[in-house]
Parts: structure tokens; sequence; C-alpha cells
């Protein structure tokens, strides 16, 4: 059953009244009230879409992905589709636009909701940027915001605006052109601009500012935002943690932090993996690189454990509302890390079984009652769309926290 | 000889039309011109200035104190007085504003620039105000920054306004009435607030945001100020060396990373020891708690050659306007380290000399030559006030970059 006190912010009551054609109260019918999606955004990062939606890979391959993605389906309504810039265009003025359309749309038609990452980020940028003046390259990343926001209006209302600031213009491992932007514009500087252009061309989508540092850098630096007037939506925070889970202290320690803003927080990347734990010497995730990572028997318990206790305590948080667990499956993921909640064989871990009974059981609403002399059924249910269904007949609604009566004809 | 590449920024050339009474030209005579005030601020804390100028102590003290400024105004043209709102009004409505008006007076009058500290910082704040709800705390705050700044204006025109942001709103050691209402207000929200104030009652005054902290928390903190349109007029730099030297590296790379705003650099708190060097694993310096702390020939020579090699550096760079040595003498000097300048005795410590070489011989100009047949002269010179004697006149002028030519009459 569910506790409604730890989910309070989660739920809400409703009264249906249900309504023949005429208008006449539908008395003492037995009705279903069942969540179809939830509000709250369960998501990972499925770039696989991309393959599927465009059948771009051979037969067998494309087989393979597409039960991928049932399997992801099956569990989550949030997807991250990837606009790094250098591998969405590689090539100056030929973006992977049609591509990515099609993924997206693919996702929209399946009710999941689809953010874009990044739309400036100093890694995997587009390196043609490197021949050219500062001026060009803020000119060229205001006009890939300008183009891709608009492309994506309506399919993609959610985006990573801008990715790990923190280390933006120190980032030494490489020269790219936005860090050396960002050294011209300083932190809050590129953050105000790029929100600035992105809101531009789509002015009602959420958008995110993302990162990997959770130490009180981050935290100076989002102050600094707002009391800039950068209107941020929600709070982006990584949480890669392949050198060991973080556990409940360190992780209720960052929420308690970054909730502190009264804004949002969304978990954009977190990954809990089924294998050994990296080691807590290496500074740079990038630089382990190993032949092989297994996926073994213990540690998918392990992962289990950690998923499920992750997960509750972020979903009690009321200021969470998106989860995204960057790798679906170890077929293509990070670091050749077993970071999915699928093997590479895409059969499910007991990860992904236990956080689809959380998401699909404990956390989900399906309940039936009867209609009284008036036509009215009162439940409460978690927040999400539902489907009511009365005898043959199945109508849809939303259970939101704004009005307390509606009345549904059947 | 003055390297004139290296002191460019802090040097000009003028032009000198000499002439009598009835406005005719001063010809072929001999001029002596004498820098008498650097316009760079040599300074160093010198609390010690309130005894004397309000001669609260027994007279051998007094004596000894005076001694002490004696030495100290044989070298240093600015001074830090301490405002700690817990010593300058421990007990509410009762602030020591006459004396610290007497010690700021009797450094004017010797030509000493003077710059407050702090008005708001968590450390040694009022203990007074944790009585108070945070609403009330803020308004005694504002109080207190409209009631000194008023009080101490045209005598303190500088201020470290706030101290210390970046730790402000996470201190932990103890409760206190600042951290509870930076905690409300957010860092940069905080750091609005006070300059706000100060502005508003000393609008010319020049407004530092001083911290120890000197990671990219600080330039992140400053970045967001800047940002949310707070107009700061230095960045405060502390600089306790207690635990050793910084060496040229790391000063040049800290000078590198704030140098980046285009503000006013100040080395507000700078220490540099002349006997052992704290222990590394020391994290908060105040705990570091010895009975005695000597200084020792052997590192005085170090601190000598640390003076030298650090305020070189300072002065050589364009953008700093201002260093103070935090402890002039070992008497009384923060956490009873041997920091000062001079001894407990008074005796000038090698660093002293060393330094007072460099700011009144190699960093001073003062010249000799004659007027042409038009009365003219013309020289090159550190920027600052200066002494033009002819004869048995004196007259007094600026060295600045603004105008080449300037008549003077004598």
């Amino acid at each position: 059953m569910v506790q409604t006190n730890e989910f309070a912010h989660r739920m809400a009551s409703k009264t249906i009244k249900l309504v023949d054609k005429e208008g006449y109260p539908v008395a003492g019918k037995e009705v279903t009230l069942n969540l179809t999606n939830h509000k709250f955004l369960f998501g990972c990062g499925i770039f696989d879409a991309i393959e599927v939606a465009n059948k771009i890979v051979p037969a067998d391959r494309l087989a393979f992905q597409e039960n991928k993605l049932e399997k992801f389906l099956d569990v989550f309504n949030s997807a991250t589709l990837p606009f790094y810039w250098g591998t969405f265009e590689p090539e100056k003025g030929k973006p992977r636009t049609n591509e990515l359309k099609a993924a997206a749309q693919w996702l929209k038609e399946r009710n999941v909701t689809v953010k874009g990452h990044p739309l400036c980020w100093h890694t995997v940028t587009a390196p043609w940027l490197l021949d050219m003046s500062n001026e060009e390259i803020l000119k060229s990343q205001f006009d890939r915001i300008e183009r891709d926001v608009t492309d994506f209006k309506g399919l993609i209302d959610t985006w990573d605006v801008i990715n790990e600031v923190v280390i933006m213009p120190i980032f030494d491992k490489y020269d790219n052109g936005i860090t050396r932007i960002s050294k011209d514009l300083g932190r809050v500087g590129i953050i105000k601009e790029m929100f600035a252009k992105t809101r531009e061309f789509n002015p009602g989508a959420t958008l995110l500012l993302n990162d990997f540092n959770t130490s009180i850098n981050y935290e100076i630096l989002i102050d600094g935002c707002l009391q800039a007037g950068i209107s941020i939506d929600a709070i982006g925070i990584q949480s890669h943690q392949h050198q060991g889970y973080w556990g409940r202290e360190k992780l209720e320690e960052v929420l308690d932090r970054f909730s502190h803003f009264g804004l949002p927080l969304h978990f954009t990347e977190n990954t809990l993996t089924s294998g050994h734990v990296m080691p807590s010497e290496i500074e740079d995730l990038n630089d382990y690189q190993i032949p092989e990572w297994p996926s073994t028997p213990e540690f998918e318990e392990r992962q289990a454990k950690e998923v499920e206790e992750m997960y509750s305590i972020l979903f009690k948080h009321p200021q969470v509302e998106a989860i995204t667990t960057w790798s679906f499956s170890d077929d293509g993921a990070w670091l050749g890390a077993p970071a999915g909640f699928v093997r590479k064989d895409n059969s499910p871990k007991p990860a992904y079984e236990v956080l689809k009974k959380l998401i699909k059981g404990d956390w989900s609403t399906n309940v039936k009652c009867k209609t009284d002399d008036n036509g009215m059924v009162s439940f409460e249910g978690f927040l999400g769309d539902y489907d009511l269904v009365c005898g043959d007949k199945k109508r849809s609604f939303k259970l939101d926290k704004v009005a307390e009566t509606v009345q549904i004809t059947i």
C-alpha cells in the first residue's frame, strides 16, 4: 500500500463525476483507474532510439535494439538524446537533424518526454570551431542553438543548455572552442548568454544547468546565476558513481545543499554499476580504460540494492522531479562499465526488476471502485496520466494538484 | 636605477614649469624632486594606533607603542584599523567610535590612508545578535553600516565591506548572527546588500570584497557578483602564509586568475613569518596554539628574501594597488606568530630593512635637475605626492598619469 505521508508531494486526491452522453450520472458502476504515465520523469540516456527510428543498422542489430527499447519503454517515460556538437554536426553545415528528429518523434509517439543534451559543452564539441576567432565561435554557438532549438520545438522542450561550466574555462586536456569563449565571457556570462538564446527560441522549454561538480563551486555558480537574473528551470546534477555508491548520507547532503535554491532538481546522469568499483585514485573517470568490465551476479545484487535506495530517497524528496540513469544497457555504456539495467544481451538485471516494481508497482496507482448514486468516485493516486475504464469504455484524464473534481463523459 | 619597463605602470613623466610670483620663468635654477608619498598603498594592520592616539595605556607602554609607530611611519603609507563588530561594539549601543576616530585621525594627519576592516563578518561579530530574529540581525547589520560608514566618512574611505563569504554560510565552528543571515540571503545576496548599503552612505569610497579562499570558489563568487551588478572596487586577497611562502609560481597563478576580472587587486592580509613553518596538516590556522613561536636569525633571513620577492612580484603587476602586511610587529601578532617586520622589542628585522630599501630607495624618486631658459624641467618618477625644493622654497605637487605639464609658482 501507498505510504501517504512520504509521498504526499507526489500525489493528489480527485473526485470524478461520471456522466453519460446525455449528462446523466452513471451510478453504481465499477470503474478502474490506472496510472498510465507518471508526472515524475524516470529516464535513461537512450541514444539507441536513433538506430531504431532510422533503421540504419543491419536487421539482426535492429531486432536487438528494438528488443532493448521495448524493455526501456516497459519502465521509463523519459529519455535523453545526444546533441554533442562534434557528433551532431561533425562537418559544418551538415547536422544530423533528420536522424535525431526521427528518434525524438519515435519516443514522443510512445509517451516518452525527450531531453536534448547538451547545447553547449567543451567536450565533444565541433572540432571546426578551432579554426575560428572567438567572436565567430560565439556566433556559431548562438546559430547552433537557434537552429536546433527551433528545429526540435514541440519534439524536444527540455534542454541541458550548458554542461559542466565549473570546469569549462579551466579545462586543459585539449584546446577547444567552447573553453576559449568561456574564458572571455566568464562562467556566469556564458551561462547567461546560452540561456537567453535558448529561451528566445523556445520560451516555454524547461532549461537546465548541468554539472558533475557537486561541491560549493557549483552552489556558488548557481547563486551567482540566479542573482544575475538567469532563469534556470531546473538544476541538473550528475551522479556517475563508478567509484562507488554515494550512500544515503552524501546523497541527502547534496539534496540539502542544492534544494536550498528552491528550484526543481533533476538527477540527469546517474550511474550505479553491477561490476567492481573503479579505484578511487582515478580523478577523471575517462582515464579508466580496461579491456573488460564484467557484470557479476554478486555486484548485480549490490546494484539492485543501491538503485532501490537511491531512487527511493530521490522520489521522496519534494524538489526532485527527474532521475535519468545514463546507460539503460551495458551494451554501448560509457567507459564500458556494466552500468545498465539490462546486460549486453538485453537480459534484465535485478536492478531492472527492482526499479520496475517501484515505478510500476509501489509508486503506481491502479484502483477499482464503484460510482455512487450521483456517478461520483473519489480516489487518491500518484500524479500523472490516467485511464478510466468502465465496462468496455476507456477515457483518459490527468491527475494533478489543481482541480479536485473532474467530469468525465462515457 | 629604475628599470623603466618593469614599472612603467607605476610611473609617469611630467614637465614642470617653474614661475615666480609675477609669472616669469625661473630659469637655470637647481631643483630637487622628492617622492613624499607613494600612490601605491604599502600598509600594515596597525591596531596599535588606537592606544597611541587615545593614550589609553601606561606611559612605558605608550612610549613603546610610539616607537613602534614611528618605525611604521618610516616605511608605510597605509593602515588597516579594526572594526570587528564584537570588539567595536561589545555592548549594543556603545560603539568605540571615538577611540577609532582618534586613531584614524592620528594616521590621517601623518599621511596614512586608512582602511576599515570589516563591516560584515561571521567571526568576532556582535554576540548579542544571537538573541535576535534574522530580520532583526539584518536590520542591525544595516544600521551598523549606516552609522559607522557615516561617522568615519572622510577619515576612512576604504572598507573591507564583507569578509570571507565563501565559507560564511557553511561556517560551523559556532553559531553566529552573520552566518544565519548569509544562509537566508545566499552568498551573492548578502554581498549585494552589504555593498549597496555601504555605497549608499559613502558613494565615493573604495569598497572591497575580501577572502582567504583563493580557489575557484572565490573566482566563481566574484564572477557571480559582477554579473549581478555589484560594483566591487577592488578584490581583496588574503595571503597568510604561516604554513610557508606560496612561492613565485603560486603567487603568479593567483594573480593570473584574479586579474582576469580587470579589477584592482589588494593583498589585504599578508603574512610571512620569521619563525618555523606551521605544519601543513593544520586546516584552520586558528587551531595552531603553541606557547612560544620564536623569531630566529636564520628564519629572519628567509623572511627578508620572501618579502623582497613577493613585494617585487606584486609591485610589478599592473593591477595590484595595495599590499598590507597583517602584523607590523611580533608584539600582539595574530596566533603569536613572528609575523612582524619588527621584533617584540621593536627592533627591525632584516625584512624591515629590505622593504624599506625597496619602498624608500629602489621604488622611490629623488632627482636633482636644473630648469631651462623657460623655467622648464622634465622628469620621470613613481606616481604619488612630491615635494619640489628650489633653494629655500618647497612646493608640493602630484605626479599622476593625467596631465603632462604643470605650472608651479615659487
